[in-house]
């Protein structure tokens, strides 16, 4: 194992919404998030973490809208239809279970 | 669900090494840890994801010791004995398997 930079790695990423893997935990993943605009609503039968760590970050649910900035996080609980969105391009860190399908609406 | 600010969670932490739990990903924690002087040698059967927030730590492994600055993440891997130490104080976030013992040396 080598550690791990996160703003090193984050460079490596040219697309947005396109999870970058970091490293996996157990039968976890954690991802690298870039988040750039508006991503499409889905859902998915497996709890999400979003941590953000550079830029503003909306998750869009039905009942409520979180926003969030740098430093604070928030779990999307499973089955629970999301969509995310950055007005600027924004970087989240994600944490969620391998291998598991989104259903988009 | 509401947000967590990861460092006004932080100013609820009273005790060093004694790991504060921000929330549970399905079967994985997420927790703060307050790092500061040395922890005791120990090992676990799952894989623990640490990631720095502020301070510096380092973990010390039998065969190299990981030297880990703000923005900067390590995993160690299951069953490898390992001690954190920070010289001063040290906020980390913490991903690991619910439920499962540590073994001390």
């Amino acid at each position: 194992m080598t550690k791990i930079n996160i703003l090193k790695e984050a460079e490596k990423i040219k697309k947005s919404f396109n999870p970058f893997q970091l490293v996996d935990v157990d039968n976890f993943h954690v991802f690298l998030g870039l988040f750039d605009g508006d991503y499409r609503k889905h859902r998915h039968p497996y709890d999400e973490f979003f941590y953000v760590i550079s830029g503003l970050v909306e998750l869009v649910m039905d009942r409520e809208t979180i926003a969030l900035k740098p430093g604070e996080a928030f779990l999307v609980p499973k089955n629970t239809w999301h969509k995310s969105a950055a007005q600027k391009k924004a970087l989240v860190m994600l944490f969620e279970k391998q291998g598991l399908q989104s259903e988009f609406a």
